[in-house]
C-alpha cells in the first residue's frame, strides 16, 4: 500500500548516522518484536532493549546507548538521539490512509458564497454553508457539515461525519476525527423563577489554533459570550468535553474522556490524562499534569503534578471494607485526636 | 449579523425599569468587561460588581441592589429583580445563528409516507423514513436521520447529524445538538450458559417531552419492553448517557458525562452535575441534586444534595501516600476502636 | 407492527414445556406488570415475582420454581430452565424495528471497485469507499460511512450516521449503533523536545471478530503499528473508549464509559461495569469484573471482582466533612501507629 524508500532517504530526513547499506529498501515500520524483511523498527523504551538481540527488522532506530544490546541483530542502524521522535516523523511515511482526490464530489452541495482555496478536496455528502471559507490543500471525508461563515486554514483535514456548526474559526493543519461537534451550544440555562430553565443562547464562537488535532467524538462548545478558545498545537484525544468560554492554552494535551467545564482556563504545556476533569470557573497554570481520573476542584497556579482520583485497586470484597470507612473518616480523625490528648 | 433594537424594545420586552434614552440602539450583547458602544450587558454575580464602575456598555441589565455601584458607569440601566434571568431572555435577540430558509433540500429524501408540517426547513442530505411526523416550525440540518414513524413536535430545531432511530417520540420546541443519537439499542443481553450473549431486542421506544435540550454526543437509548421517558423542560448537556426504560421527571438537568444506568428513574427538578452517574434499578426523587463525579448506589427519598466523588486535588505525591492508606482504612477503624478500648 | 404467533411455535422455539391452548396467538411482548391479551411475559427476577399473581398476560414464560405463583393468574405457561435467556431469544420475534429493503438507494455513493454481496440493503447517502467488501445480507442505514478495503462480514447491521475508516475489518453479525467510530487515529504523539507534539501516523488497522455489538458514539481506534482486536461475542454500549492496539477477548462486555487505554489487553468473559477503566500498557486476565467506575491501575493476574472507584453516597456536607480527611489519611496513620506504639 505505501511505497519504498531506501535507507538513505530516511537517514537523510531523520539526521541519523546510518550504519548499514544506504541503498537498503524499507517500505514498512513495525514493532522491534514484529518488524521484519524490508521493515523498520525502533528502540525507545528500555523495557523493549532485549528485544533487540534477537529482532529480524531490516533497520532499526535507536540512541547511541543502546548499541550494546544489537547482540544477534544483523540489521542496519539508524542512530538518533531521540528515537521514538524519530519513529514519530517517519510514521507519515508509511501512513496508507487513502489520499482523496483533489475536487468537489457532485454530491457535496457547497453554498455558492462559499470560498474554497486550491487543491481542496470535498469528499461525498459534504454540505458547506454561507460564507465558509476552506484553505488550500483542506480534506474534508463523507458526511461533513461546515457551517455559515465558518474557516478552516490551510491543510486541514476533516474525517468522516464531523459537524462544524457556524461562526468557527479552526487554524492550518488541523486533523479533526469523525464524530467530532465543534460549536454547539454551551450548556446555559437560568431558573426562570418558576421551576422551569430560560435557554440562554450562545452567540459566541470557537476559536482553534494551529495544527490542533481533535478526536473522535470530542465536543467543543461555541461560547455564550465571546469565544471558546483552543491554542495552537493542542491535541485532544476521544470523547473530550470542552464547554463554553474555556481556554487551552498551546500544546497542551487532553487524553479521552477529560473535560474542562465552562468559563476555565487551562495554561499552556499542560496535560490532562484520562478523564481528569475541571470543574467551571477556575484558572490552572502552565506545565500542570493532571493525573487518570482526578477532579480539578480549585485553581492551580503552580506548576507540577495534581491528582484527586485514582484510589487504589482492590477486590471487591476488600473494597467495600475499606470504603464504608470513609463514611466514618472525620469520626476517625476526631476519635484519634481525643486518644492523642488523653495519652499527653 | 443581529439586528439592532431600541433600549425603549428591550426594556418592554424585558418589564424593566429603563434609565436612559429609550431610542438608543442596542446591537449586541457582551460581558460587562468587554460590552462597548452598542453593546448590552448584564451584573448578576456580585464577583463581577467592581466592573461596572468602568465598564463602557452601552446599557447594563442589573438589580436595584446594585445602583450604589455605578460610580463612573454613565450608561443605560435596566432595572430588574432577576438580572440574569433577563439576560437570558433578550439573549435570542443577538443569537447570529443563520436561520435556514423553509422547504426540502432537493437532497433530502423524505418517504411518502413522512407528514411534514408548514414552515418546516428540511436541510441538505437529511433523511426522513417511512411515516414519520415533523410538525410545523421544525428546522432539522444537514445530515440528519429520522426513523420510521419517529416524531417531532412543533417548532423543534435538530442539528447537523443527529440521528433519530425508528418509534421516538419528541415533544415541541426540542433543540437537538450534532452527534446525538437518540433511539438506540439499549444494552441488554442475556447469558445464553454456554459462555455467550444473547442479544434482546429492544422492542420499547422514547418518549420524549416538550421544551427538552439534548447536547451534542449524547445517547438516549429506546426501551427494552415499554419506553424510555424524558419528561418536559429537561436540559441535557453533551456526552451524557441515559439507559434503557430510565424515567426523567420534568425540569431535570444533566450536566456533561453524567449518566443514568438501565431502569432507574430521575425525579422533577433534580441536577445532576458532570459525571454524576446513578446505577441501574434505583429511584431518586425530586429536587435532589448530586455533586461532581458522584455515583448513586441506591435510591434516594429525601431531598438535598449528596455527593460521593470528588475527593480534595492533592499534589501527587501527597495523593499516593494518602490513598494507599485507603487500603488500610478497615484496619485502621478497628484499631483505633480497641485503643478506644483499651483506654477506657 | 409486528406479526402474531401461536403459543405452539412459540414454544417450539424456545424448547419450553407449554401449559395452555397452542393455538393462543402471541402478538406482543410485554413486562409481567405490563402485560395484556394477546402478550408474552417473563418471570426471571424473584423481586418480581409476586407480580405473576395478577398478571394479566396471555402467557408467562417461567420457571418450574415458580409455578406455586401462579395464584389467580389463568393466562398459559411457558416452562423453561433459564425464562431470562428464554425471552430473550423470543425478543427477535417482537422487534418492529422497520426491515430497509435490499438493494443500493440511488443516492449512496459505492465505489466501482468496492464488493458488495447478495440481498444488502445500502441506505440513502451511505458512502463505500474504493475496494471496501460488504459481505451478503448486510443492512447499511442512511449517512454512514465505510472506508476503502473495509469489510463488513455476513449479516451485519449498521444504523444511520456511523463512521468506519480505511483498512478496519468487522466480522459477521456485528451490530453498530449510530455515531460509533471505528479506525480514527489512536492518540499518539512524541514530544519533539520544543514544546510541541510531532504527530505518530497510526498505520495498522482495526479487527473485529463475529457477533459483536458496539453503542451509540463508541469509538475504537486504529492501531499505531499492528491492530486493534476486539474478540468474537463482545458487546459494547454507548460512550466507550478503546484506545490503539488494545485486544479484547471473546465475550467480554463493556458498559457505557468503560474504557481501556493503549495497548492493554483485557482477557475473555470479562465484565467491565459502567465508567470502569483500565490505563495503558496493563493486562487483566480472563474472567474479570470489574465494578462501576474504577480504574484499573495494574495488571490482573487472578480472575475475580475488582473495585476502587465507588465510594458510598452521602449528604453533601457530610461527605465534604469526611473526605477532606483523606488528606490526612496518611497522617492519621502514623499518628494511630504511634499511639499503639505508646500504649504497648
Amino acid at each position: 500500500m505505501s511505497e519504498s524508500y531506501s535507507l538513505d532517504e530516511v537517514a537523510a530526513f531523520l539526521n541519523a548516522e546510518l550504519r548499514g547499506d544506504p541503498l537498503t529498501q524499507i517500505s514498512g515500520l513495525n514493532t522491534l518484536q514484529n518488524a521484519g524483511s524490508g521493515e523498520l523498527a525502533f528502540l525507545a523504551n528500555e523495557k523493549y532493549a532485549s528485544q533487540l538481540a534477537n529482532s529480524t527488522a531490516e533497520a532499526v532506530i535507536l540512541s547511541a546507548r543502546h548499541i550494546p544490546n544489537i547482540d544477534n541483530y544483523s540489521g542496519a542502524l539508524l542512530i538518533l538521539d531521540n528515537p521514538y521522535l524519530g519513529y514519530a516523523q517517519i510514521s507519515k511515511w508509511f501512513d496508507p490512509a487513502p489520499q482523496a482526490p483533489a475536487g468537489v464530489h457532485p454530491s457535496a452541495i457547497v453554498d455558492v458564497s462559499a470560498r474554497i482555496g486550491a487543491n481542496v478536496s470535498i469528499g461525498a455528502n459534504v454540505v458547506v454553508d454561507a460564507d465558509a471559507v476552506i484553505a488550500d490543500n483542506c480534506c474534508l471525508a463523507p458526511g461533513c457539515y461546515i457551517g455559515s461563515r465558518s474557516q478552516l486554514g490551510e491543510g486541514s483535514r476533516i474525517s468522516a461525519n464531523v459537524s462544524i456548526y457556524h461562526d468557527v474559526s479552526i487554524g492550518s493543519g488541523a486533523v479533526i476525527h469523525s464524530g467530532a461537534v465543534i460549536g454547539a451550544d454551551g450548556f446555559g440555562f437560568a431558573p426562570d423563577g418558576a421551576g422551569s430553565w430560560q435557554k440562554i443562547y450562545q452567540i459566541g464562537g470557537v476559536v482553534i489554533g494551529d495544527n490542533v488535532e481533535i478526536g473522535a467524538c470530542t465536543t467543543i462548545d461555541r461560547g455564550a459570550l465571546g469565544d471558546t478558545r483552543i491554542g495552537n498545537g493542542v491535541i485532544i484525544d476521544n470523547h473530550v468535553q470542552i464547554a463554553h468560554n474555556v481556554v487551552v492554552g498551546d500544546n497542551s494535551a487532553m487524553a479521552a474522556y477529560s473535560g474542562i467545564a465552562g468559563s476555565s482556563t487551562l495554561g499552556r504545556n499542560c496535560i490532562l490524562a484520562g478523564d481528569a476533569c475541571l470543574v467551571g470557573h477556575i484558572d490552572v497554570c502552565d506545565n500542570v499534569q493532571v493525573m487518570a481520573r482526578s477532579l480539578v476542584t480549585k485553581s492551580i497556579e503552580k506548576p507540577g503534578s495534581y491528582s484527586s482520583g485514582a484510589t487504589p485497586l482492590m477486590e471487591t470484597r476488600e473494597w467495600r471494607k475499606n470504603a464504608v470507612r470513609i463514611t466514618q473518616l472525620d469520626s476517625i480523625a476526631r476519635r484519634l485526636k481525643t486518644l492523642e490528648n488523653n495519652n499527653n
